[in-house]
């Protein structure tokens, strides 16, 4: 970790000037994993957390290991106090909030889906009900941090992308951002641990329906992080090829694998496709492109802030392997890494590499 | 299965004398794991298997890998139609629920604790709730089987132990038989696989919670099964030594695994106690004592209806480990074997060695 | 088991024609499921099973929860006392003894690959050895029982299939017996328990390696159940499409999960492809197709025989779900439907359903 | 982390003068933990780490996630170059290596067992080898940090404690400390996760034999972590109980939990022994007394250097349970808090709380 070491002149300076923040709806995964990064943040000034069920106990009791944080009720919560606002809330309840914050002068990340996709009628397909706030939609900004950095320091309103997504497009970006000619849909075969089903307790995610069990579910064109996907692919290459996007659930507690067959026309040799991804993330902090005849394992990624990637190739099928921890680059990671760049900070701070 | 094929005069003259079952409350761990064993009993018809919660469903599609047994609501079992019922219900709903059978005149296992201890008073103070059917304490046989077979044919009214109960009596009963004296406490420290917690989702169950945990609960003098235990042994010597029992939860879905510490005056020497205990089991199906140098695991246990026991000494300290599953021993597995020894049939029919 | 106990004429009978087996190589995975398989099955009596490491011992010690079956070492293993040979020994270890076996007038069930692939000069490029005994590959039959049982009662010596390879051709067999137009490379990524990997002790089966873990290996056209899957599959259709195979080690003990891409050219409707799959099984035992809309997991098969089977449309693109217990299925309970055909017992004798 | 947050004097200055440390025997489970520690400590300078077996390779390539440290062979090591050397070795190995280390002015920390016993006779004893450097049993400091911190500052040779071990003293240092008296032998019903046992492989730590297990072993007087318990109990009290020590083998990566049954002779009230452990532990930042009515489970501290405690209460007995992460306070966590406080740093530095 970069502030650790040295002397760290940022580090002292920015004692001076904590941004203060809160996290509504810390009792989650998301939510314990935010408040842990934000609480030994060297930045920020973690002012309070919020919890429906929780309110007046400390997260400490209500999560072991997790820091002592007190929760408070969301109605008690007071944005005018704080300056940016961490929304880790069911879609269609994160909205109106983050409307709240926003009209409170707070600067808003959102890691639920409500401002991912620009377009409300998508919205109410997806999530089988109307956009709470669709004129909000425009200034939203999905980030996927690689992709956006510029654009953050500008921004109030970030939507963080899905845990699936990030893996998918952080493996798709350097094919689609070149001429690579790509020969029909991808199949992306998705592994994820059982926290992305969230802490809310429900018959399938028990420890002994997951444990020594295996499987797959919404496969095909059914998953609601699909459409986000596409709609981000298109932002690269238009038409972007169709994903077959396949999710399955893994007896692990975090780490999504995600397994990408990308049929190429006239691949061009092994060699120069990993040479376009490691240049595609040169300088990157959090992603890393294995050497060739290296895959990435969960093992990589689980409890840092990373992206692994890896190629293999199968006759014209480019393969590519992306793995990420789930609750960190696919959520409360890059929700950090997010807010280090809106306020240009180095990206990497208080984040675990 | 053998008896399911082929040309079967076994399965053929049983059928005559098939005993018609069901199971109700067949949707937790235990339902499930006694649907499995009634459905493929030879001498057994499973008439039905009710639930709450899924009524008009499948059991295969309520459990991935049950037999497809369909659910009917409670309300409409008629325990006209069957000559003996499970009960797999919360405590104090198992009780009227007993009565309403055996008022139907059908013999009862009821797999809860409603009729286990005889004092309607310790009931009162352990379940928190007055007894629901007081006059029909007298007539319950606790059944532990090993201990109380030869009353089963004539009984109508089984308790089924307790899983932590039978793995910590059958490992205490060829002591407590015996004259050797023990010097104080017996101290038994317990491991519960998860299915222990019931089917119910609870954020404690959560795969994500139990992974990689394992954490002591209610240990002391604290845990529901200890009344019952302390009753059992009261039966085979008074005063019964007193016991400090610490159950804690293991990352597993399945299994006990009981340490006890009994402190002995003028501990005999080793083989002999050994001979105590081998001798005690002797001829008995399902429990095995080891040679001495050998300890049971969960993996000598799983999936089977055995109980297995090993012996280890620690200056005057004897140290009994016994594992067992707690689903069949621990629960439907000596609800059959009581069933078996009720009908007079062979105790290991329809039960995994 | 119901044909254990009591008075058996089915047990009975069958004892006077008793097939007599043996097992070579107990203490794996593979041997020691067989050898509970082998020893509860009422048509065999399991003569000997054989260990190069733990000879003079009983398997239970070497296996905890396994039957106490003596091993031996294999220099002393009498052929001409058996009827049958089961092998579980390392490739290019097997085939020689299957010629010793097969020349003292046993049959033989091999479970490695040294008879799967009909071309020595192909299995000297995948396993890097020359085959030890090309001139019995015309004899051995590729035992996916589903496809061969009608040769299965002349023949001597069964090449029983890989555990990817049953559940990708049973999952492709409908498919290719048909007229439906495939457009192009299959994608198959298949998930597998870490039992595959072989009870041999190496770093990367370690449970803290492996557990909360999951890896790619050996993904594209490397891994060596790739030629058999397209040699059988090119029975069925010439040309069969290509295969693209990608293994990943789940973090479970056993059990098979594929998922299979299979790219349509004028896809049928999904409830006629689901009619050609369900009539293709018509009948089988331990072939199950899932309902549209119900797709299989683990949990589904671990412990039993059965492949199951689920569909899911994405475009044209039809994904094939197959599910099965590596170790039964995939390999000891496959060797054993493979002998009750040989025999002319009903398939299922034996198996747990 | 105490060093990242404000102004940091201290670590602007330390950058100044760093540490230069060395990893012998880096590519076990705690030698993997040590290189984690050391390369992100602000004071250290980590010149090389050793391996046998994966000499030549990155520790990257050796265990996924590892930090790219290249590995040399042990011959080549310089200890010339460093300050202080971490020994990672068996036991017998390391004390060799441990005086070239000393002779050569380099200060060593031992995470072996070779100076943790004070009497070369008991040493041989439990080890079953002759001690392999007698004479320089005499300088080596047991590093239970807590108890010792004020001797290290001038040591050159520490013995780190065992994991078992340190989980255990901890536990029952406030009360051998105090006039509290013990009524006879102290039960510790110790729990342990796999990597415990080492990253060597083995049959009994594969995966496929410990997922869903749960196994004794060494219980009652016989595991090598007695003698160095008893040893170090007796210099706090005089006779000191003994101990009956019995660990399992818990299905978990990483993890001690120890419960600890200590019979009191006029037991004072349990807030009055709460009071005596909160107390003994006042300050320190690594050992957290929970409040009564809690307990801790590994949940509390995996991934951390510090050890909870807990307490409960049966008739006289006191139930002490105790958990830390075997491999960071109970090892390598251990050997850096020792390190920090052999230089002076605060205990913190470099360590996760």
């Amino acid at each position: 970790m970069s502030a650790r070491h040295g002397f760290d002149w940022d580090c002292i300076l920015a004692s001076k000037k904590r941004v203060r923040a809160c996290v509504i709806g810390a009792t989650g995964y998301t939510g314990i994993e935010l408040v842990g990064l934000l609480s030994s943040h060297q930045n920020v000034e973690l002012v309070f957390a919020t919890s429906e069920t929780y309110a007046g106990q400390s997260l400490s009791d209500v999560a072991a290991g997790a820091p002592e944080i007190p929760l408070i009720a969301s109605e008690t919560a007071s944005y005018r106090d704080v300056d940016i606002a961490f929304l880790c809330l069911p879609h269609a309840a994160a909205a109106p909030t983050a409307v709240h914050a926003l009209e409170s002068g707070c600067r808003v990340i959102d890691l639920s889906a409500d401002f991912r996709l620009r377009d409300p009628y998508q919205y109410a397909c997806w999530y089988g009900v109307e956009h709470p706030a669709p004129n909000r939609l425009a200034e939203a900004v999905y980030g996927l941090t690689e992709d956006v950095r510029r654009r953050l320091p500008e921004t109030n309103l970030v939507a963080n992308p899905g845990c699936y997504a990030t893996s998918v497009l952080l493996a798709l970006r350097p094919l689609l951002q070149t001429d690579i000619r790509i020969a029909g849909p991808v199949v992306v075969d998705a592994k994820s641990g059982v926290s992305g089903a969230g802490r809310a307790p429900k018959v399938g995610s028990l420890f002994a329906e997951v444990a020594e069990n295996f499987s797959p579910y919404n496969i095909g064109r059914k998953h609601r992080h699909l459409p986000e996907m596409e709609q981000q692919m298109a932002s690269w290459r238009s038409p972007a090829p169709r994903l077959i996007f396949s999710p399955h659930l893994l007896p692990v507690k975090r780490g999504i694998l995600s397994t990408l067959y990308v049929p190429l026309e006239q691949a061009p040799p092994m060699d120069e496709l990993h040479s376009r991804f490691r240049e595609s993330y040169e300088g990157e902090p959090f992603v890393r492109v294995l050497p060739l005849g290296k895959l990435p394992s969960l093992a990589h990624v689980v409890g840092s802030n990373r992206c692994v990637i890896g190629l293999e190739q199968a006759d014209s099928t480019l393969i590519v392997v992306s793995a990420l921890d789930n609750l960190l680059k696919g959520a409360a990671g890059q929700a950090v890494q997010n807010m280090n760049a809106m306020y240009g900070w180095p990206e990497t701070t208080g984040l675990p590499a």
